[in-house]
């Protein structure tokens, strides 16, 4: 049970249809189950920076099969996870990463998305996992 | 001067279907003027461990303007460049990464591509090149 | 639209000079559009921790278009963009890094200054981005 | 006993000046007695992946106090220092690395030079060393 090829692109296209309509340049990337990037794309003029967040909270959202932002929550001070981004070569733990799963409701992939404030790109996360 | 996202979503539509008619799975990469990524593909059941070989394959090309596996043969044991690869992180050195230049005959990125024989990995990111 | 090495080393002799009123040594990186190094000098007896710091400033800088601090306003706990500094291989986001832009107003690189307080490291880099 | 920075802005300026009379376009780096970079430049137009050989052949040369071209004898298959390379974050082994020394003959820093064939590197720095 795994995102295809086609399933991710025609996700990106979902996305980046978002991200114009918010007025904003997005870096987005798509995992499969494996945690193993399928597809990316960095929109024109987007941040340099944002194409590592974009696949790290893509990561990170199949690495714990939640929102990126879940993990964030509990990763502060004092927090019960605090400082878990040190673990697999660095996660992301604001929101823009979330699972996306099948008809049936199995995780077969994430997606993650980063560019802009993090409620834009939680929105074009949002988007994208909504259109599986 | 630098390759925008839909020149390279052209390119890779390209060399999908050179791999397809090659009879091949592939990873595909395409690298901006200044070696950041744009666009990334992992066609399904491609290696996983191809992925990250695309990338290097298309930085290695743009940060010695060249196509990879030039490179590769003078690393050879006893030739000039030995042991270049330990250097930016890790390069791949093997055919599979290509400039990509404009009609001027600038260079405004790069490609790579792995997932099969250097011959087909070389002829996929080949068919990418020419389309420019 | 990149910077050329005679600029940035024009930009560097500015904050030299800045960082000589201020009584200050430091290190000074200029990286191109593409968050590229160009040039790099560390002043006699300026800190050695300083160098990467100086780097990563000016990187983190180019990689999200907005001076390193104002980032790192929003990474503290409980901010949106906690632990970004996880991302793209180490990001330094207090003071000290700044965009750089041509007279068109595009961002052609950035600089990144380190070796003293953040104030004055941030008054190093304003000398250098003004000087544009 | 260490290099200064206007010793090194100095040999910067010689090796540029090399370079441009060998018609090549150079990365160069110099490191201190602690192989930490002191000065750095990267001619326009030349190599990007350039920047990082630079360095390294200049640390290279100095981890070990002679030509990093000497090493690189050593380090091919069957010799003894076999894939030396693997250690200090990645050496360059290849000439173009040099160390500086100083009248009475201590060790003060090296010189490397990436951009160009490994003679032309090697030749740019020896222009840099000689002037010292």
């Amino acid at each position: 049970m795994n995102i295809t090829l086609k399933q991710a692109e025609a996700l990106i296209e979902k996305a980046k249809s978002k991200a114009v309509e918010l007025d904003t340049k997005m870096n987005i990337s798509i995992v499969d189950a494996g945690a193993n990037q399928v597809a990316f794309v960095r929109m024109d003029g987007a941040w340099l920076g944002s194409a590592d967040i974009a696949l790290k909270k893509a990561k990170t959202a199949r690495f714990f099969d939640m929102p990126s932002g879940e993990i964030g929550k509990i990763s502060q001070p004092g927090e019960s996870l605090f400082n878990i981004e040190h673990s697999n070569g660095g996660l992301i733990t604001f929101p823009g990463g979330l699972p996306l799963k099948n008809k049936d409701g199995e995780i077969i992939g994430a997606v993650g998305v980063s560019g802009s404030t993090v409620e834009n790109d939680h929105a074009v996360a949002s988007a994208a996992a909504q259109a599986m």
